[in-house]
Formats: C-alpha cells, sequence, structure tokens
C-alpha cells in the first residue's frame, strides 16, 4: 500500500471552527499502526469538544478530532505483529496509562492519568489526533480486526456496541429471562435493544419521544415501544408486571426527567444502568432506590477490552448496526454533515465522514 | 379437572426392581400443587438410585423415583396463586429447608439439610416421591409455567437447561467473543453448546466418542465437532487459538480422563466447568491449573432459580430441546425404557416415561 | 425456664400512642422460638411507623413494634434443633416469602410478598409483633446465638452490624488498602468506621455536623474526622488523595446533601454505598458519576444471612457496639425513652428499653 | 545518591552455578526506576530456575536470578513522578505486556505474552535480571512505597503477602465469620493464617507435617493446629462443625495428598484456593467437588496491583512478616544461603540475602 506524504484532515482552528487542511501523514512508532480511515462516525461528545475544548485537548489548529472510525492497515510500527497491511479494523478511543490503580485492574476508560502523554495516556479524538482525516496512528491495544463480511461503515460504530457491552459486563453479564426497559432510542439505545434481546431477556421495551425512533427500535427487536408523553412507561410497565417492575433499566436518554423515570420503573433488587447522562444538576427520588436495594451502575467508554468482543459479535452478524446509519458525506463536507447530525428535522442518526471518498 | 382417588406409578420395590402399581393420589398441603404428569425423562442419576439407594431415599415399597418431569396443574394447595388449574408446567428437583447457610444465600440445591424432610428439605425423585406416575405433587417454588409454544414433552427437559444456565452464571455470565469447548456430548453438552452459541461465544467446539451424537451437536450448532480418538482436541484447539488454548471449557463428559483434557484444553485465566464429573479418583495435573491461574467451577442441579429462565428461554424459542428426545415409553414399559437407555446401541439420548398415555 | 401466661407489652393504639398492656404470652409453631426480651433498641423506623403505619403493618390495638432485640430462649416451636432453651440471641426482622425471585436467590430483605403473611413472609415489628415486650416470637430464620462475652444490650443492635456488612458485601468485600469516607456519624455511620477500619482499609474519615458523635468516632477508631460546615470535606479529601478522591464513600448521613457530596468525594471508579438515605426528591449531579465511571449501591436491611457474620464479629470482640448506647429504660418508661432518643440535645444514640427490668 | 559504574551480582553460569561477580550498573530508561537492593529473599522458584531454566529465562552468563527484593530509589527514569530518590520500596516481579486480553482485564501474571521482551512484558528475577545484586532495575508498575515503620527485610517479602491478598480477591472478599483452614504451615501458608484472621474469619486452623512450624503458626494467630499423620485433619474439622465441613479451604502445600484432603475439608458450596500445588500428577476424587457445588481456584502470583494492597497493609501493621525471616546472609554468602534454605534441618522459612551488607 503506498502512503502519500500528505493528507487531508480535518482540523480544529476555534470554537466550531473546523477547516480542511492538508496536513503530513503521521508514521507510527512502536506498537502503533497507521490505519486509512474509511468512515468515522459523528458523536455528541465531538459536538461538544468542538463548540468547546475538553481536558487534555490539544491547542486550536493542531487538532484533528474523530474517535469513531474505521478503515484498513496502512503501515505497522516496531514490535506489531497482531496485525498486517491490508488488515480491515475498527477501534476504540482509550488507551490507559497503564500505570494507574485503575488500568493496572483493567478499568482504563477511567484512567486516573487522562490527558497526561507523558504518562502514556491518550485517546484518539480527544487528547490525540483522530478520525476526521485520510489517515490517523493507533496504539495496536485500541484497534480490532473486522471480517470481511461486515462494512467498514457498520464497524466505525464499533464503540457504541463495545460501551453497551461493557455495561452488561458491568451488570452482571447474565440476562436470560430479564425484563428490561431501555430508556432513550439513539444510537446506544438502539443496540442496548439488540443486545439484551439476544442475550436472553425476556422482552425489551423501548421508551422514547420521537416515533420514527421507536419505529427503528422494533424493526431491530424491541418488543414494546412507548412514546412518550403520549404513552406512561411507569404504569405500563407496574401494569406488565404485576407491580414488580423491570428486573433492568438502562437509561440511555440523558435527559433530566429519565433517572426519576428510571428509578420508578426498576423492582426491588433490579438494576439501572446509566448509559446515558444529564448534564448538570437533576432531581430524583433517592429513597425509591434506597428502599427497594436497587443498584445504580454507569459506564465511562468501553473498557476491559469489550470492543473485542463486539468485534466478534457483528463478524457473527448478531447484532446489525446498519439501520443506525442514516447519512454519508465525503470529508469536505463535514460541516454540512454536522448539521445534519445537530438538526433533528433530517431524521438522523448515526452521520459518517469519509475521508478517502471523493468529495 | 377430575382427579381420580387412585393412579399408576413405578414403585421401587429393590435393588432394580421398578412396578407398576395402583396408589392413592396425593394431595397437596399448603405451599404444593399436585401435577398431572406428561413426560417423565429418564437420567444417569436414576439408573444410579435404582441400583442402589441414594442418601434420604424413602424405604423399598414406598418410592416412586423420576425427577425430570412435566405436566398440567390439576390441583391447587393452600396459599397458592402462583398457579391455576390447567396451567402446563415444568418442575425442578430441589427444594432447600430455606434455614441452612446455603439456602439462605440461594444456593439450595447444595441445601445443608439434604433429606432432612423435618427441616424442609425435598428433592422429588430423590427423597420424596417423583414423576414416574399419573400424579406427583411439588411445592409451588419448584414449579415453573411452560408457554403454549413449546410442547410438555420438550419442557420434561427443563432442569437439563436450568444446570447449564446455573452454570453460566456460575462462570461469571458473559461469554460474548468466547471461544468454547463442551466435552460430552450428551443431553447436558448439547444443551451446552446451545445455550454459549446463543450468548454469543465466538465458537464452540464439542469433543466426543460417538459419531452419532457429534453430528446431532453440529445440527444444535456447534462449529467443529472432534471425533477422539481419531481426532486430538488439544492439538486441535492449541493450533486454533495459536497455543493459547480455549477460553472456557466444559466438561460434560464425566470420564476420567476428561478433567485432565480440559486442563489443558484451556488457556491462561480461562475456566472449566465441570457439570459431569466421574465417579471415584482420577489422576490429574493441578499444576496446569496453578501455573495459569485456572479456576474450576462446578454445579449441582440447578440453583438459583436458573429453571425460571429455562422456561423463559424455552418460551422465546431460543433453544431447542426436541433433537435430544430419541425415544418415549408409556409408563407400564418403563422397564424397556430404561433398558433402551442404558443400551447405546439404540443410540438413545433422553428417554421419555409417558404416564398418562395409554400403554 | 418458666414461661408466664401473661406479660407486659407496648401496644400501639393510635399514632404516636404506644401503650403498656397485658397481652398473653404467644406460643412457638414450627420452625419458631419464643424469646425473653432482654433489650430492644429504639430505631428511626421505629418513630416513624408509630407516627403513620408502614405498609403490611398490624391494625392499631394489635401491635407491638420494635425490630432490634436481644434476649434468651424460653420455648422451641416443632422441628428447631438450631436452638436449646437458655440460649442468649439477638435477631434480624426480616423472613422473606421464601417463595419469590429475590428470596430464592437470597435476597429476602427484598422480597416481592412483603407484608403477605400467607407466602410466608414476615418481618418483626413490622408486620408482625416484636421485641417492645416481655416475649416475642422469631422464625429461628431471624435469631442469632450470641457467646457469653458478649453482653445482650450490645447484641440488640446485631442488624446495625448485619447491615454494614451486608453493605460491605454489596460493594465486593475487599477493602484492603482503600481509602473510605463515611458521611453521617450516627450509629450505622458508627458501625461502618469500624468495620471498614478492622477489613484494612488505609485510612478511614468521618464527616458529620454534630462535634460530639465525630469525638466518638474518633474514639471507635476514626483516622480523621471533619466537622462541616466548619471544614469542607471534598477540599480535604481532594487534598489528601492529590485530586483522585476517596476509593469508597459510605453515605449513612440522609440529608439531602450528602449524595451530592459523595459524588464529588469518590474518585473514577470508585463507588459509594448509600445505606441511609434522605425521604423525598434530592438534587444531585448524576453526570459525576457517569463520566467518572461510579457505582451507587444501596442495602435495604441486613440480607443474606449478614446478621449471622455480625454475630460472629460481635463474639470475636473485633467491634464494639456498646459506645453506642448512651440511654436504657424499663419498659414502662417506652415514651420517655422515644422522647430521649428524637430529642438530640441529650446526646442519645442508641437508646434501650428493657422489657424485663422492673421500672 | 551516588551509584557507582560496578556492582556485585550472583550471575548464574550453568545448572546449580551462581557465582559472584563485578558487573555495570544498569540505567533506567522510561518509566523504569533504580533500586539499590536492601534484601532479596530466597524463593522455591529460585532453586527451580537455577537448577533448570524457567521459559524466557535469559542466558548462562547473562541472568541474575531473585524476585522478591526491597531497597531504595538510587535514580530515576524518564517521566517517573511515582517515586523520588531515597524511597524505600519493595517490588512485585510480574510486569505484563499491557497488550493481551488478560493484561487488558487487570490479570497481568498470566499475560499471554510472558518472556516476549518485544511485547512488553518482563519478570525481574525470571525474565530479566532480579534482585541478587547491588542494583537493579523495576518497571515503576512493579515498585511500592514502604512506610517508615516497617523494616526493608520485612519488606521483601511484599509478594508473598500480595500473592494471599490476590487469593482472597479471587474467593470474593468477605470472610466475616468464615471458617477456614490453611493446609501447609510455610511462608505463604502463614501469611494466610494472618490475613484470614484479620478479614474476620470465625476461626483459622494450620495444618501441618512440622511441629515447630505450626508452633510458629499459633504465634502468628493460627486458632488451632493439625499435626499430621499424627492427627487426623478431616476427621477434627468434621467434628468441630458437626459434618458440615470448613467454609474454605486454602491449600499452600503443594504436597500430592493436599488438593485430595482439601476436597474432604471443604463444606457443601465451600471454596478451595490452590497456591501451592505439586508438581505432576496427582490422584484426586472431583466427584467430592461436583457433588458438593465446591469451586476451586488458582492464583499465580499476585495480579491486579494486589501489592499495593499488601504495602498498605504492612504499613497499617496489620500482618507481621518478620517472625518468618529465619536467616540472612550477606550476597558473597549466597551457596550458603540457599544450603541453609533447602536444607530444613535449619528449620528455615525465609532466608535473606542482603546484597550491600559488608559479607
Amino acid at each position: 500500500m503506498t502512503i502519500p506524504e500528505r493528507m487531508r484532515a480535518a482540523v480544529l482552528l476555534g470554537p466550531d471552527r473546523l477547516e480542511i487542511q492538508e496536513v503530513p501523514v503521521p508514521r507510527p512508532s512502536y506498537a502503533e499502526v497507521l490505519i486509512r480511515v474509511e468512515a468515522c462516525a459523528l458523536c455528541q461528545s465531538d459536538v461538544s469538544l468542538i463548540r468547546e475544548p475538553w481536558p487534555g485537548q490539544p491547542p486550536y489548529g493542531e487538532f484533528v478530532p474523530g474517535h469513531e472510525y474505521s478503515g484498513v492497515i496502512a503501515a505497522l510500527g516496531e514490535g506489531v505483529d497482531e496485525f498486517k497491511i491490508g488488515d480491515r479494523v475498527a477501534v476504540e478511543a482509550h488507551l490507559g496509562c497503564g500505570r494507574c490503580i485503575n488500568c493496572r485492574r483493567g478499568d482504563y476508560t477511567s484512567c486516573l492519568n487522562y490527558g497526561n502523554r507523558d504518562k502514556g495516556h491518550r485517546a484518539n479524538g480527544f487528547t490525540t489526533n483522530g478520525g476526521y482525516a485520510q489517515y490517523v496512528l493507533n496504539h495496536v491495544n485500541t484497534v480490532h480486526r473486522i471480517p470481511d463480511n461486515v462494512s467498514l461503515e457498520e464497524a466505525s460504530l464499533l464503540t457504541n456496541l463495545g460501551c453497551v457491552i461493557y455495561g452488561i459486563e458491568t451488570l452482571g453479564g447474565l440476562l436470560i429471562g430479564e425484563r428490561v426497559v431501555v430508556l432513550g432510542p439513539g444510537a446506544i439505545g438502539l443496540i442496548a435493544v439488540q443486545v439484551t434481546k439476544m442475550l436472553g431477556a425476556e422482552w425489551v421495551w423501548l421508551v422514547g419521544t420521537r416515533q420514527y425512533r421507536l419505529e427503528l427500535g422494533r424493526e431491530v427487536g424491541a418488543d414494546r415501544t412507548i412514546l412518550i408523553p403520549t404513552e406512561e412507561p411507569v404504569a405500563l410497565v407496574q401494569e406488565a408486571t404485576h407491580g414488580r417492575g423491570a428486573d433492568i433499566v438502562i437509561d440511555c436518554a440523558g435527559s433530566p426527567d429519565s433517572p426519576g423515570i428510571s428509578a420508578e420503573l426498576v423492582r426491588r433488587m433490579g438494576k439501572i444502568l446509566l448509559i446515558g447522562f444529564p448534564h448538570g444538576k437533576v432531581t430524583i427520588d433517592l429513597s425509591r432506590l434506597g428502599q427497594r436495594n436497587v443498584h445504580l451502575f454507569t459506564v465511562r467508554g468501553e473498557s476491559r477490552a469489550n470492543c473485542a468482543r463486539a468485534a466478534k459479535l457483528l463478524g457473527l452478524g448478531r447484532v446489525n448496526l446498519r439501520p443506525l446509519i442514516t447519512h454519508t458525506f465525503p470529508l469536505p463536507q463535514i460541516e454540512e454533515a454536522f448539521h445534519t447530525f445537530k438538526n433533528r428535522d433530517t431524521q438522523a442518526m448515526k452521520v459518517l465522514v469519509k475521508p478517502n471518498e471523493k468529495g
């Protein structure tokens, strides 16, 4: 594979100022690979950090965002035998420092040296360059081989699936026969529906505020959907469970109301998994958890190598991420891509940028 | 439902002496139900306890064996609102005492008062009467509703499925992406293949000594089968995993050799689940476990209400136990049923007795 | 032991109306024991349910509250060989139904049939008579032998200790080297300090608003105390941990502010255990949990037989509950006992009533 | 601190041929520290690998063994801010590759790239130079600060304590009220006695074949000792537990008989932790595990950062490793040190070599 000297990349020049520039193609060091990017998916965190820098973010003029991407191995750094040139791959964002207590116990997305390059931490698209470019460097730990039967577009959503599986691991793993309610029919929520169904949940209900997303939910396997505020999820779940509540509630909504609703939906000794979460303060009756021995779990990202599990699950064809991809743009149209992503009238779900496609 | 005064039952009169007798139909007490038995499956433990009594077994002349059965609720004892007459059900064998430390923590198949009726323990078909009869009494805890889309013949194998799910819970539950080897293509092994596949294992291989059983294994989902001694499982697994070994080995073979083979098959930090186990002493190199941080788990029966999970999984159509049922006999032919079950030339797997079918 | 026909008991006649009456001494049934009560400790839930009935509570005129008590076995029901007459014992409150999914998995304080006597559930002092009487009936599961070296006064606090140990089990059990902050220097908080210290925490800090309680905290082992609002716990903990936060926060304060403070105190991947909890809604920034992969656990009561562990720990002399007992009254002075308990000017912590002591 | 150009080290020249040589003092690279060794303890694995090389061991003439050591930080490599020169420290042996699935989940002593320096794995004293030298290089992950109140001699045994704590973590952590039997009163066994007592075990019994070691066991806290073959551990434990067995058996004996004895000692649903293990095949009745739902756990080394916990526990003075140290030699007498260690007539337990002490 011939690698050019220079490439196109979307460089962040200031708040909400991405510009397509010609920049040098980087060269992989020890334990790194160079990936020729096929597709990079937009994420709400991109919107946020493009508007206002996150901790550890490189300075304006030097930073290429984008952390959900896939591509093909273009070059290998020293000491890499996990991959060969031409391998089709997708990535996870976080490489922990490997030195703090969290990393040493496998919880590297909670690295205590976040943003500290000298200690070894990096997160592509957050604290080092990411996938809105024709080429990108990744540490081997963050790269996963994608089988031929999975398109690289679909594979660009790998971390979303890895995050859900990490959440399932956090909950204890065994879902056979459980009754599950998912709040929030965004990408994560729609994946949560698929994974919990696949793992043998008795039923999975999906709650949201947009009918077209709930319909997508039914397509990917939700047994029932609840449209709020037209329908009342707590009353419906209590009725269906004879007043006991759901065994597991997965809150992917990130709205100020959803944690409180989750607390009402779950049964005694049940579990809430908070994947999306509202920014700022919310009001919640914690006695609903305490009186009923309910635990509230959260996941940050996709730790404990769960993206490796995700890649295998994709390869097995056991989940289908394709329906989540609603729009695709070449890199030069990245501004339009973000506009589409943010403007919900377009019914956009996941929007991809394809850096090596002719614009 | 009209319940007769008397019924046919296979009473154990002495070693290997089952006789069909007319006996009174029992009446349910508090928290009990009377089940009209549709099908009762033969199990190796039946063979063993019919030959020589197990601890806690009722005396000759009073005992009706059989612990894997299904049927229809015929009468309700006091305080039962979990079921109504006519419900289609299947059972698990063990009701713990509810008083010992194991029962109080949910591990009732390891009840420390096993066989002590005064303390509340009972195990249908082991320490109290079982399913080789037209009617049988069960405590509500041991009864599970079976949806209409599942045949009662298939449902009679419920505990086999519950046992495998309990094993999966014991292993930690999350199987997505794992590489699994199952030893022993008997009923439990063939169910283990199905459940681990369903839960997202990357691949599941099945090892055995009888070709027709391995073929059945492929039918129910095994990705590869290994016929020993013709093929060599350790070499094949090591080759497929680049010398690392399988993540999980489920040993259902119960042969003196299989634990040692399991120890060679599993990777560093992998897990062995021993469901079948050889009687008497075996020879094994435990340093293969210790040097590689491998844990050996066992399961006795189907604790922690995992038969409730099993019933739901059957209802979802996510596993198929029908292919395991090779022979069916009316109750009067129970002797022939056991002969068929023990004589492997018939290629028998699970053999059912149907107490209410005309013989 | 001679058992009288009648006894003194504090019967609840209406809201905040306890009256000492002569009532019949009950007789133990199957699996029950009769306990001659030595001491019964007042609890905030007593205050609450005496003011306004809780779900499942017996009607006015028939109900004797009190759930934290100790005494001596006075009579045995049928089938009891766990105890003999004269045994010194203390109790836990909850006997689950043994039939619901939570009970069948060991989580009986979250029984889904709470208050349903017909299904077998009972909770002494909540849904059946309790310890503000000379005698009380308990199911054997709720009774624990107390060694001679532990006073029955101290032993009456058994459930408080059991609840903390259940919380530690919920957190995962291993505390060696952890940095712990306890909020709320009430009885539970002071026990949490002792147990976490005993289990090898690196240090345990105690946060509260009353100086005399914090001083008691230091006496029982707190490495440092923080008096709010004079001192600022978040700043102090962040300073001591170089900005990382505490590994474990145990919130026993039950104030509307403490969950929010807990969320600020804990490190990435740390855990919060909510034992006390505020009634009604609180305001909290859940993104502080979600962004940092913090889990929030709750415990209701003292499930999974942890009072058995508590009784052994008391017998080993590894915790000291005596300093928590500040006042003792004979049963006829129960009104004064509650007045003392509620009026914090008396510096009351745990207040005991002794039903068999001459008033 | 002045660091010399050359130092004394015990270099392995061939089978059982250690020679004291003058060699260059190494210089720390990125993330490494140079330690001036105070004490290095002899271990059975040293005896084994000096006799016959282990996998990944450096060639004769280049290798300095020794993996249990303590000392003082003498120089810092690039990027190290965890330590400063003069810090008193002790080490763990294993640095995982950080790239394989086990390392990525925190189980680095089971690194799948063991011995592969190119991938980043190293184990001081096994695959790279160790502590039988005046100076040694360690990666920061393997170094732990030792407080002033702990002697560096005692601290040299850090990994032994870390290994036991890792075992406790593997067992699930909560030991309050458990009945524990430890087999094998060697260094690991005597530490296991102390840690399980500290964590609130109801009682801890110690089984061995040498009376002087059992006496040491009583000194460090064993509630009872059993001398085999004079006394019969299974009968005694069954008697003390009314035929139920011990909750937890920790087998540190490494004899061919001890796993079989462990299987007889443990109760239904109990756990066996195998820390020592016999080399070669043993004979064991696995049905004793399977029929009683007993799990057999093993630990290899001291993963999941448990040496950090161990260092804190030492600092708290909660365990006392001093009584385990029976002999001390200067480096030039290393041959005599090994002779003493291997010859049990000297009643040697842990034998230390002190490389910077004048011989």
